[in-house]
Order: C-alpha cells, then sequence, then structure tokens
C-alpha cells in the first residue's frame, strides 16, 4: 500500500497549507457527505486557528466578556473581603450596610456579566433553545407520520439506523427520479448500478483498507467504545459554554483545540485526554489510548473464509474500476459522465446526530471524466448567470459571511477553479432549490487547504443550513486523476484516454533515471522513497536539480515521505530531456465529482419545508410541510365532505382517473371533520385536497394559501396532473376556474 | 430457537406430505425467489420420486431405449463372441464373412439405439444446443453493449457478482418504475426502506440464522468448497446422459436421486457421495462430510464485535418488525398491503447459471395484511375473467403439462386457495406480460406439498421459461400467520390486529391445561415438548383426548418433535370449553406475500425481447431486443443523415424537446452509415429513431418494423412521447402521418 499511496503524494511539498494529516485524514477520499463532523456550528472551525472563520467574529466580544467577567467577579472577592475586614473590626454599622450595598450591587453586575457571556458561548445569541424546539417538532411530526422509524424498534433497534416509512419513502423515490431526470437525462450520463459487497483489493487500492479510519478509545472497564475526537470536542464546548470562570487564555486554548480537532494524530489526541482528565461519559471510568478503527462493514465473500471483503462506504469505486468499458461505451470521446445511486455503508463508532450521521445511507455520485488540459463545458453558459450564495477560501479565512456571487464570475476571476467544476455547482444548485430547500440557507464553502486531498484540483460542498448548523450535503470536487492512477496501479490495466493526434508531434520528454544501485548504497532502507520522490519531480523541480548536480556536484533533496532531505550526489540520478515523435497523447482523466448524501438532503428539506400555524379556532398550531409537488410523498387527497355512499361512488371515479394519470393520492373517508382531515394531509404536506360535496363538481384545495377552486368531477385529474406536473402554476389554475369560498361548516 | 421454531410446527403431523425436511430446508422462509435450484430442468423435478411430474413424461420412451441398447448390445456381443468361435473353429470363409456382416448390422443398430437414447436424455429432443447457442447469442449481446460487466473485472471479478452498465441500469429502472406503479401506486401499498444491515436477533427470529444454510464440502486437501447437493446432482445428471451402458434400473436410482436431491440430509447426503466415489471436481481429493454453511453474509454492528450483523437475506423482515406502526397507519383497518424494493444479499457458496444466480440483487417484496377469516378481495373481479397458463398440484402429479386456466374459475373451485392470492396471481401476469414476457412461456406452478413451509395456505411460482428451463421468478404465498407469530414471541411485542364486535359476543373457549408436574414426573427433558404439543392441539383433537381420558383414563398422544407418540393420563391434562363475554377479537393477521426476483425477471426478459434477423446484404445476422417502449433503456435516437451543421443544429433542437418531454434519448452524429446506426440502436433495443434528412421534416422509424413515418420537428417529442407512454400504438401513428418509403441510401 505504502508506494501506492505516497507515489503522488511527493508534490505536496510544494503546497504549504497542506498537511500530512490531509493524507491520512478521511479528508483523503472521494465522497465527502457524511465524512467529516458536523455537530461543531460549521465545518469551518476545524480551520487552523490561525485562520478567522466567520464563526469567530463572535470570539473578541466573548474573550471581552470574559476579561470583564473576571475583573467583576475578583471585584465581588475584594469586596466581600473587604466586608468580612469591616465585620472582624467591629466597624460601624452604616459602614458595614454600605459595604455590603456595594457588594451586592458588585455580584449583580457579575451576575450579569455571566448572563452576557452565556449568551454569547451558548451560540447565536441564545437562540440555541429556540433551534432545539424547532427540532423537536419538526422531528416528532416526522416520526408520528412515519416518515422515519428507528429500524427494528420492536427489538429496541440500532443506532444510526432508520426506516423511511411510508411518507419518507415516497419523498425518497420523488427526489431520486428527479436527480434522474435533472442529472442522468438531462445530461446523457452513463449510470451503473454496481454491488455493495466489495473484494478487499479494490479498498486497497482506494486507500479504505487503510485509511478510512476514526480514533476511538475504549472504557478500560466495560469496554464501551468512543470517538476520541467526541469526548475531547464534548469537553471543551462544554467547558466554553458552562465555565463561566474559565480564563480567557484557557478559553483561547479550548477553542485552538477544537479548531484542529480534525488534525490531530493519535498520540495527539491520547496526550490532550490525558491533560484534561477525560474519562468515559457513562461510568468515570479512564480511557484506553485512542487507535485507528476502520469504519467499513467487514464481511467475507464466499465460504471459503479467505476472501475478505467490505460493504462499499462509497458508490465511485464501482465507477471507477468500469472506467475503461464506459470509456469505450462513450465511443471512447471525452468528457463524458458516470453516474450511480445505492446504498453506502459505515460502521460509525457512536453515532449522534440523529438522521445526519447513520451507518448505512443513500448516496447519489457523479463521475465527470475529463481532459485535465480542456476543463471547459459546452453548456457553462446556461448557469453563467445564476446568482446564490458563496463562500470561497479568502472570505472564510478574512473572518467574513458567504457573500451573493454571479457564477459566471466566479469562474472568470479563478475562484471556481474551472467551467466543468462550475456547471455542476450550478447544477447542484437548482437540483436543491427545485427540490425546495430554501436558498437563504443554501451555500457553496470552497475547501480549505487543510481540507483538501493533496492531489485535489479544488472543492466546494453545498452546505445546507439546518438546526444543527450548516450541513455539507453535496460535496463537488475537482478530484484530478488520482483515483483512476490508484486503480491503474493496484490492477495493472491501464485506465487512460487517448488522443489521437492529426499529425506526429515532436515532443520533449523529462527522463528520470534514478541509480537504483547507488542510492541503495547511500540510503539503504529508505532507497524506495528516495526514488519515488525523484520519478515524481515536475520538470521545473527536475531541470533545476540537473543544473545544480552539473554545477556543484551534489544538491539537497527534500524527502517528503522521509519528513527530511538528503544530500544527492551526480552519480545517483540522471535527467535529460529527450525528443521523440509521438501519434497520440495517452493520459489519464481528470474527474470532477458531485456527489450527494440523499438522506442528509431530505431531512434538511423537511426542516425547510415545515412550519406550523393557527388552527381556526386558535386553540393550536397544526404543522405543515411545504413540500413542491415534485417533491410531496402524495400528491391529493380526496375527501368525500359527509358519509355517503354518492360521495364515496364519486370518490372511487374520480381515484380511479387519478390512478390513470399516475398521481399518488388517498382517499380519506373517515367521518372525521373535514378541518382534522385536511391538517392530516397538511402535516404530511399533501399539496392538494379534493373534496367532494356534489356527485357533478368538487372543489380542489391548495395547502398552503387554503384557497379553493371549483371544477367539474372530469377535469379533476387534469387539472392536478397540470399543476403536479409543474405545466401550470396554482395562481394559472385560480384564473380559470371559480374560486369556492371555504364555508365548509368545519373547515379548520 | 427451538421452542420457537415446532411451537407451531406439530399440526405438520396433520398434513402426510410435508417432511419435515421442509422445515428444515430453505423452502422454511418467505421469499421464494433465487432460493431453490433451478438448474435441473424444472423445478418440479425436486417432488418426490413417486409422483410423476411432466419432465418425466419421457421415462417411459428412455426407460424402453434403455432396454433395447441393453439387448442390442447383448446380441452384438454375442455375434462377436460367435465370429471368434468359427474363427477358432476355422469355418469356412463364406460362413465368417456372413457373421461378420451380421455382426456389422447388429453395431449400426445398437448405434443407432445409442443415438436414440442420447437424444432423449440430451434434454428436449437434442436442441439443447440450440438452447445453449441461443443464450449465447444474448449473453454476449448483452456483455458487448454493457448491459452486465462482471463487478470489479479489472480484479479479475468476484464469482456471483455482476454490475448493470448503462442500458441494463436504465431497463431496471424502468422495471422498478412501472413496479411502483403496478403495485404500490395502484393498490395504495405502504412502501418501506429499511437497511440492510440487521441485527442478529431480527434474523434469530424468522430462523435464518439457524436454518438458512446450504450442505457444503470441502476439498479434503486444496480446502475449495462445494455445494454438496450441486456434487451429486453433476454426477446423476452427468451419467444419466452420458453413460449409455447404465442398466434401466441404476438410470431409475439416481433418477430418484434427482428427485429427492433437497429432501436429503448431510447424512444422506454424504452417504450417497461417497456410495458414488465422487470426489472433488478440480482435483479429484476426497471430499470432507457434508456440513451446514450459513448463506448470509456476517458482519459486526458498531466497534465493540459484541453485536453481530448480518447483509439481509430478503427485504421481508423489514416489513414484518414495522407491522404495529404500519397496521396504526393505516387506521388500524385490514386489510392492507406493505412493500419494499431493496438489495438482498446471499453468499453462495458456489454461484452458477450466471445471471440467475447471484450473491447480490434486487428484491421487490409485498405484504399483503388480511383476516384470516376473510380472505376476499374487493378488486378480485378485475382480474377474475384473465386466462393464462397454470400448473396446479394435480396436474404435476398426474404427469401432465401446465394448462391454460380462468383465474376466476381457478379460485372458484378451490384450486387457488383464496381470493387475495387469485388476485395478486393476476396482478403478477399482467406485471410479466405488460414488460414483455412472452405468455407462452409464463406459467404459474403450484408448489408440491412437499416443497411447503407447513404453515403454508397455499403457493404459486410465477415461472419463466428460458434457456436455462422454466426459472421461478416471483413466489405468491400466503404464509399465514408464521411471520409476525415469530417476531411476536421473539420481541414481546404483540404484532396483532383487532376487530371490535358492535356487541359484546359470547364465546366458547378451548382451555387446555397442562399439568407440567405431572408431565415433569413422567416424561422429563421431553416435558417442554409435550407441553407444547398440548397446547398446540386443535379443538377437534383436544375434545378427542378429553372424551378418551374421561373414558379410558388414558390415550396414546403423538408428538411430532420427539418423532413418537407417547401415553397421556387424565392427571397430565385438563381440557374444558368455556364461556366467556368478549368485546372485540384479537388475531394474528395472514400475510400474502408476492416476492418478486427483479434480476431474474430482467435476465428472462432479455431472452423473451432477443431476436436475430439478415442485414439487408444478407451477409449478417443482426441483432433485436424487441423491449415494450415502457422498458426499454432508451426510447429514441437522434441521427443526422449525413454530417452537416446545419442538421446537426436540427438535432440539438430535437434533443431539447424530447429532454423536456422527458424521454431519454441519444444523439448519434458518428459518421457510419445510417443502417449500421439503426443496427446499434436496434441491438440496445430502442424503440424508434428519430433521422434528420431535412431542417424542417424528419422521419420516424419503428424498430422492428423498420416502417418509417414523416413528421414535422416540432411535433417530433410529442409524438415519440404518444408512443412511449402507450398512448396511442405505432398503428394509429402510422394513421396520421404519411408513411416514408426508407430510400436512405444504406438502410437495411
Amino acid at each position: 500500500m505504502f508506494p501506492d499511496f505516497f507515489h503522488h503524494s511527493v508534490l505536496l511539498c510544494a503546497t504549504p497549507f497542506v498537511s500530512n494529516s490531509a493524507i491520512q485524514s478521511k479528508a483523503f477520499f472521494s465522497l465527502l457527505p457524511l465524512r467529516r463532523d458536523f455537530s461543531s456550528a460549521s465545518p469551518a472551525t476545524t480551520a487552523a486557528a490561525t485562520l478567522f472563520p466567520p464563526e469567530m467574529a463572535a470570539v473578541a466580544s466573548e474573550e471581552t466578556l470574559r476579561r470583564t467577567l473576571a475583573e467583576k467577579q475578583a471585584a465581588v472577592d475584594s469586596q466581600a473581603e473587604a466586608v468580612r475586614k469591616l465585620k472582624t473590626a467591629g466597624a460601624d454599622k452604616p459602614e458595614i450596610e454600605a459595604a455590603i450595598e456595594a457588594l451586592k450591587a458588585l455580584k449583580i453586575e457579575s451576575a450579569s456579566a455571566v448572563k452576557r457571556l452565556q449568551a454569547v458561548v451558548g451560540g447565536n445569541g441564545g437562540s440555541s433553545g429556540d433551534r432545539e424546539a424547532f427540532r423537536q417538532s419538526v422531528v416528532n411530526t416526522l416520526e408520528r407520520r412515519l416518515f422515519y422509524i428507528a429500524s427494528f424498534k420492536i427489538y429496541r433497534g440500532v443506532a444510526g439506523l432508520y426506516d423511511y416509512g411510508p411518507p419518507g419513502c415516497a419523498v425518497k423515490s420523488n427526489v431520486l427520479s428527479f436527480w434522474r431526470q435533472h442529472f442522468v437525462l438531462e445530461e446523457n450520463m452513463l449510470e451503473v448500478d454496481c454491488p455493495c459487497v466489495t473484494p478487499e483489493i479494490v479498498l486497497k487500492a482506494s486507500g479504505h483498507v487503510e485509511k478510512f479510519t476514526d480514533l476511538m478509545v475504549k472504557d478500560d472497564k466495560t469496554g464501551a467504545c468512543y470517538r476520541a475526537d467526541h469526548l475531547l470536542k464534548d469537553y471543551c464546548k462544554d467547558k466554553l459554554e458552562k465555565d463561566v470562570t474559565l480564563s480567557a487564555e484557557k478559553a483561547a486554548e479550548l477553542k485552538h483545540v477544537l479548531a484542529v480537532l480534525d488534525d490531530l494524530s493519535a498520540a495527539e489526541l491520547g496526550a490532550k485526554l490525558k491533560e484534561y482528565g477525560i474519562t468515559a461519559p457513562d461510568t468515570k471510568n479512564p480511557l484506553s489510548d485512542p487507535y485507528p478503527f476502520n469504519l467499513m462493514f467487514q464481511t467475507s465473500i464466499g465460504p471459503s473464509g479467505l476472501s475478505p471483503g467490505y460493504m462499499r462506504p462509497e458508490t465511485a469505486q464501482g465507477i471507477f474500476v468500469n472506467f475503461k468499458d464506459l470509456y469505450y461505451y462513450n465511443g471512447n470521446r471525452l468528457p463524458f459522465a458516470a453516474a450511480q445511486i445505492g446504498q453506502a455503508f459505515r460502521n460509525e463508532i457512536s453515532p449522534r446526530q440523529g438522521l445526519l450521521r447513520v451507518r448505512e445511507f443513500t448516496l447519489a455520485e457523479i463521475e465527470h471524466f475529463v481532459d485535465p488540459e480542456d476543463k471547459s463545458h459546452s453548456k457553462f453558459v446556461d448557469v453563467a448567470d445564476l446568482e446564490f450564495l458563496m463562500f470561497p477560501r479568502e472570505l472564510q479565512m478574512a473572518g467574513e459571511s458567504a457573500k451573493p456571487m454571479v457564477l459566471g464570475e466566479a469562474v472568470r476571476k479563478g475562484t471556481v477553479n474551472n467551467e466543468t467544476l462550475g456547471y455542476f455547482i450550478g447544477r447542484v444548485y437548482l437540483f436543491l432549490t427545485h427540490l425546495g430547500i430554501d436558498k437563504e440557507r443554501l451555500r457553496f464553502r470552497q475547501h480549505l487547504p487543510n481540507e483538501m486531498a493533496h492531489y485535489a484540483a479544488d472543492c466546494w460542498d453545498a452546505e445546507i443550513e439546518c438546526t444543527y448548523g450548516w450541513i455539507e450535503c453535496v460535496g463537488i470536487a475537482d478530484r484530478s486523476a488520482y483515483d483512476l492512477r490508484a486503480h491503474t496501479e493496484k490492477s495493472g490495466v491501464p485506465l487512460v484516454a487517448h488522443e489521437k493526434f492529426p499529425e506526429p508531434r515532436e515532443i520533449e520528454k523529462l527522463i528520470i533515471t534514478p541509480s537504483k544501485k547507488e542510492l541503495g548504497l547511500a540510503f539503504k532502507g529508505n532507497q524506495k522513497m528516495v526514488v519515488e520522490a525523484l520519478e515524481a519531480m515536475n520538470e521545473r523541480d527536475a531541470l533545476e536539480m540537473k543544473a545544480a548536480l552539473e554545477s556543484k556536484g551534489e544538491v539537497d533533496f527534500q524527502v517528503c515521505t522521509l519528513g527530511k532531505s538528503v544530500t544527492m550526489t551526480k552519480n545517483m540520478v540522471s535527467i535529460s530531456i529527450e525528443k521523440k515523435k509521438e501519434h497520440q497523447r495517452v493520459f489519464t482523466p481528470s474527474v470532477i465529482e458531485p456527489s450527494f448524501g440523499i438522506g442528509r438532503i431530505i431531512y434538511c428539506l423537511f426542516e425547510h419545508c415545515f412550519y406550523t400555524r393557527p388552527s381556526k379556532s386558535e386553540d393550536e398550531q397544526l404543522n405543515v410541510f411545504r413540500f413542491p409537488p415534485l417533491v410531496a410523498p402524495i400528491k391529493c387527497t380526496v375527501f368525500p365532505l359527509i358519509k355517503s355512499q354518492k360521495f364515496d361512488d364519486t370518490a372511487k371515479i374520480i381515484s380511479r382517473s387519478l390512478t390513470a394519470a399516475g398521481i399518488s393520492h388517498i382517499i380519506d373517508i373517515t367521518g372525521t371533520s373535514i378541518g382534522r382531515r385536511y391538517a392530516r394531509t397538511d402535516e404530511i404536506g399533501v399539496p392538494f385536497a379534493v373534496t367532494i360535496d356534489s356527485t357533478s363538481t368538487v372543489t380542489i384545495r391548495e395547502r398552503d394559501s387554503k384557497e379553493q377552486i371549483r371544477v367539474s368531477i372530469d377535469e379533476v385529474a387534469s387539472v392536478v396532473k397540470e399543476v403536479t406536473d409543474g405545466l401550470s402554476t396554482w395562481a394559472d389554475i385560480m384564473w380559470r376556474f371559480p374560486t369556492h369560498s371555504a364555508t365548509h361548516a368545519d373547515e379548520d
């Protein structure tokens, strides 16, 4: 594995921001959704502490508040001491009383400083309680109406596993259909469907077997497992939020720890846990040292027990290993995109954050293969005028917020690396907003240098704000040639593209020939790493080395994988430029990968679509999901106004015409009041309700406006279809049909 | 596990056909597709040898042929001996020559008898070569056009794992969409989506942990694994097909072995392997004794290593464990159906039969919950008039073939157990034939008594004939209350339904109270099984026992789980009928389960849709898939007739209108001849091709008839949509537009 891993990573040295930990962490992998930890207010807090992401804007005032509080506290202490002294000294009663009054005043000031500090550290000025309450309403409704069910509930469930119940399943199926329409069909992508069971060799090549780990600690006595970074994070956040006596210096230290949390090695994490005396949360027992736990579900393929396999942690590898066939299928032409929708699995150590961090989830991934020398996109013009919230690296590092930017501008200025990446950012924006994601709570955040894998050219995450903070829901990464190269090396099958030249071309080629014998004599066991570092030099570095060797006879050479520089002499390597005639160019395509965490998108959608409104009698709050018809689990309900055979028969006629038109619907013939029945369907987000109050015409009610129109029975299906298919808006429809005022006795 | 398993199985004794092995075999489980082995010509050969399935109709003539051959061979031997004797005795040359002539004639007769026998045992009168050749053409086309790809091919693949490439993936997605439309939407089913990772306890309750096994043998030296029954089957089939010297008696024995193969215990299988001297096929090494290998992929949930889990072997359990919530969601009313589409996993010992027996596959399952006392179906009338091939138990046992039957008749006569089962048989028939399955090669076969689990009321398989024989693609089983009871017992959560009576009812209730003390004294360790058998008695048996105990003081009692009868005395059990007032009926619903092996249906569809036709020049055979538009991976191709900017622009305009109409299509602007391009899309089953030979009107060609019409550019999308959506037939369209005669220079 080692050489496969670092062969291309020697270039790393050139990029000062990129730390080795970026290679070792999961940021290394394709398919970002669900990977990193989002329970901090923003992933930007993972940036090095020397940077100032926007969430740190509150830092200054918090620090001031801590200092003020410390001063007030000191004043209280000294005044209390003064009171004691006066009492001991038998001072005058009025004098003592005055001193006590002063103490009281100081205590009030101090208490108020505590409150102000708590408001700041409690997050967003004390609104965290509101956020929690809102989340609780959403989640209660989702669970009660079976959008979600804790899997295997009758057996007390399994952490991190959830079922989609009927309305959730319908929403998911609608989201996936639209994804297929918006991406696969619209772009003629090659969709594939590969198994979840994956042999070890594939995930060795991708690096998952060795590197797809989280650091874990165990309760020394019970064996209970925890994520080491979570314990440290909880400790720091808890201290910062609740310990008002914390000194400003200590607070700054804890913040620094939070900021660099993802970059800490096992040893560093272990040292911090020890330093802070952190113990197992449930038992207070001591903890083991942190050690890596691989997050893949392992299994065995076939009966021999000799073929280890894993449940895939992402769907992308299934596409990469098929590159050759897919390239051929596409007529050996670039660019083209392949896509896959499917289950992925991550055996989280201790899943938290409910529906956002789960052990099995649906991914939809696109791998767009492109000539690295031409990343233009013929349809970029279609999205260039879009304007939405973007959060480039510079803004994050300057401590500013995301800003509306025109996509075409962002690409033209180089903020976004290339047109193809920009095109997908635009398409993702359209996809999410069509689903019903609020554009004010959607931003595209560029990865900071230390978040990106060394080979990546540029990465942007579509982040959606919900009660958990800004959640990464789609990762859009230009991964350059990394993945195809990794599989080429491991399998021995060249995953490359060809460009035939109309005429043969004379080409200058850099030839680097390390002398393994000399290098072996000089560097013994390190020879291999030196050879790899030499072979991976770019042209400029190689020619500089050649010149230096020729003039000085020896030169210092930095070998990243050794973490030091070595002295090269002339006999150790020969470097030359040769001229060759070539008939074609053979190259490894770059891949641009938009990767969608479907479950996360759906959860955020639930939050963005949820609202409450008072019932007509104003004695209760009614829940509503304002799903667009595209997403709504059921498009239409049919209610006979009163129990009657005639109306039930009419309902059946309407139901048949809706089925024929392919419109999902339900009939509710319960005797409940019509208002109750409306409330019940509003709560699962059904956009239209047909109420049967006669056998010739019926009313159609729109969920959010509660407006009603009257249409004849044989028009119902076509009207509902027109508006659910998006061919007409409700406003158009309102124009064409008579309005019906809600006189039903018991509406709302 | 033991009591859970046999508690309800004591009734078994009443049904003479049901052997214990049916409980122990995988026939025990829900979800029949992909379970049993289909490499024999028909599953009916698994019937006990005393029955005569239709495939055995050839037996008589085969036996006659074997006898004839043995006689002819004996005649040859005796004549050869005569010749030798004549030569030794120095007989006359003419006499010897005459004897030799006679010998030659006998040898010719014998050789002809060998040929006739070979033709019969080779299957379907020697057509097996044709079948193989046909399959090879289909599979070659499927692989070349990337309908399928061997998974992880660049790493030399993994047996039993396949990818769907772009056209295969599109077909699958179309089949699943139609399934959702035809079943879930049309019937208002409650669709759910549960994880694949499943904790052990769930699969213990269902019985999979203990019983979902195949018998395996290992090569004593290399450790290579084989399915024991496969080796025995291969040996028997090989002998029967190739060894013409086999005596009729031996042949009958081998056939008997094939017939009872699925019912053999590990010991019986082992004995047969020894008796026939069967060794490891690859090395001829000796084999281990057969032992059970569990077919589930095992894994571990969470990091502790203490929570075993499995990749689900079927999707049904996810529905059963949610019964309570789903029943509530449906307003506590029966009947209702829940459905699930998802991946399932079976770690086959050594997968064979290519795409039909795989280790990971997509299932679509329905669990229709119904009151066991009322299995009528309100929509049965909609399917009652359908007529198709049915193959009830009686026909199989009489050695006859499947016959066309009217579904309504079959239910009325009791051939099909109840209306709900019948309704689903009809709906499955409609589903499969709409997809393009040939109704002449589709039959509904009833399970024989020894194939059915003891609790099942009735089971029918939709079997589709392909080159592998009749393949079970959909299982439709009335599983009674088994699954809900199993989870009720294991979880302690009652999965039951309630029927409230309008008025309280007086009810006679059978009360069986075993005296555990007396039974313990009498039967020691067997006490538990006796208690369970007593408690499971039906009313008639219990009252008979009561009467016998009262008159005679003791009675013999058959305890199935002990495999013997015991003597019961009066003090061991009290039996009475008590009267009670009840306000509601609490009962475990029956479940009727149609379970679809999607991959198998798709493979059979590929075979049924494939044909070849000569090219215009008749110098080659062209492949065509006659997919209905519903299923076709791409609905339409767009070809500019010649390379021209004008035509390319027109192609783009048409492409945009097709995309807007949601019609999947591709543009082929390669310079190849139009005939080549038609052939290329015929080969992936694209039903319509739009050829651009002007910028105002274009032609549309239908794949199978090769007929063309001319339409204006702005009508293309609506015409194609109309006919792919099934709103019009091609014949309708042909009426409305001018026909275009294929004058394109190079149209086939």
